[in-house]
């Protein structure tokens, strides 16, 4: 099966969750919104079949949405799930529960509005920020390190930990020695080959000021 | 199947979409943490199963947790989803957008920290829903307008939309003319027998400032 991935060609974003289990697994698909003429193509199909926003997946002539549905998805197909039912849930709950953190760190830097530029909301981002250092983020990290987790949401951990050294590096130096599983979840999955090749190769676009992660420093602590 | 329900007894919230499912497809369940010495039975089974928050279900030996994903699992066993599975995703991606716009209201009285009191973030809040009124709301209501939906889906419109009217009644009255698809799917929902007779009971519980959907007047505009 040849996949078309749609997202957004210029950050790591939700999309990268996608990106990191098609890598991992060496599937075969194209990056659509990355090529030529490919951001056109994206937002005629959002219209055309009722997609609120990217990432989404076209997989023969299936359109799927929604990361963590996208993920539920190729999990069997990728060998990234195991293929029965109950197996499948389990790896679902775990991904949504990270979609949901994921929704908090974009909040740290837009807790008033997405439509509004950071600067128009420094003030209250400072506030929720300390909130999400001080309380959220070691409530994830303590759920996730007490977990079993396997398939692609150990792709989806170690993109969540990359992602937060990124964003809070002073935070996470404090909190990663308390974290003694998640650090070699990290570490092991960095070494996966294919991963590996893909993180060194171009395709593996920066983190940025655009994206989920964001590096303000105010926002650090 | 017996379903068992686990969600907090003292508040619709994000179990309210579960219920009306069952409610509506006429299934047997239990709401256990309604029963006596039930919410120390859901807390044990959080913890002994990894499950991050409530709502969970269990279905035989299977224990499902996320409301998107319980109501994914629910679909067609209740008659509400078709069996397949490009049938499935559509609804699941439906779904999972209206457990983002819940999300997003939420937000509204909460905007820095969920375990922070309202009245401790009232100027916040006061900020984000008047950019949650004028920009994401209508954003999410062009959305659902223009989508076919069906099944559990229609429900959980339905729910949005009875929560809508309670913690926004003003903003709700000036823009449901222009939505005369999710009206009709409104009214047409509550008509349904098994729902009304719901709504009509005790095991419906009234809305209230615990909840999702909150009556704070100065966040109406």
């Amino acid at each position: 099966m040849r996949y078309e991935l749609y997202y957004w060609p210029s950050i790591q974003g939700r999309g990268e969750f996608i990106r990191l289990a098609l890598e991992d697994a060496g599937a075969h698909y194209v990056d659509v919104a990355r090529k030529a003429g490919g951001i056109g193509k994206m937002e005629r199909l959002m219209q055309a079949h009722g997609i609120f926003a990217p990432p989404f997946l076209k997989a023969g002539k299936l359109l799927i949405s929604q990361t963590a549905n996208i993920l539920h998805f190729l999990g069997p197909r990728l060998g990234l799930a195991p293929e029965s039912e109950a197996g499948r849930l389990v790896l679902h709950h775990q991904s949504l529960t990270i979609a949901d953190w994921l929704g908090e760190v974009h909040d740290t830097h837009h807790p008033i509005g997405p439509g509004l530029y950071y600067e128009e909301q420094k003030k209250e981002a400072k506030r929720r920020a300390a909130d999400f250092r001080s309380q959220r983020l070691p409530k994830f990290m303590d759920y996730f390190e007490d977990l079993e987790t396997s398939g692609y949401v150990d792709l989806s951990l170690f993109q969540m930990i990359e992602g937060l050294r990124y964003a809070f590096p002073s935070t996470m130096r404090k909190l990663e020695p308390g974290y003694p599983r998640l650090m070699k979840l990290h570490q092991n999955t960095k070494r996966r080959p294919r991963l590996a090749a893909y993180l060194a190769s171009k395709r593996r676009i920066p983190f940025n000021q655009q994206g989920i992660f964001r590096r303000y420093p105010e926002l650090d602590g």
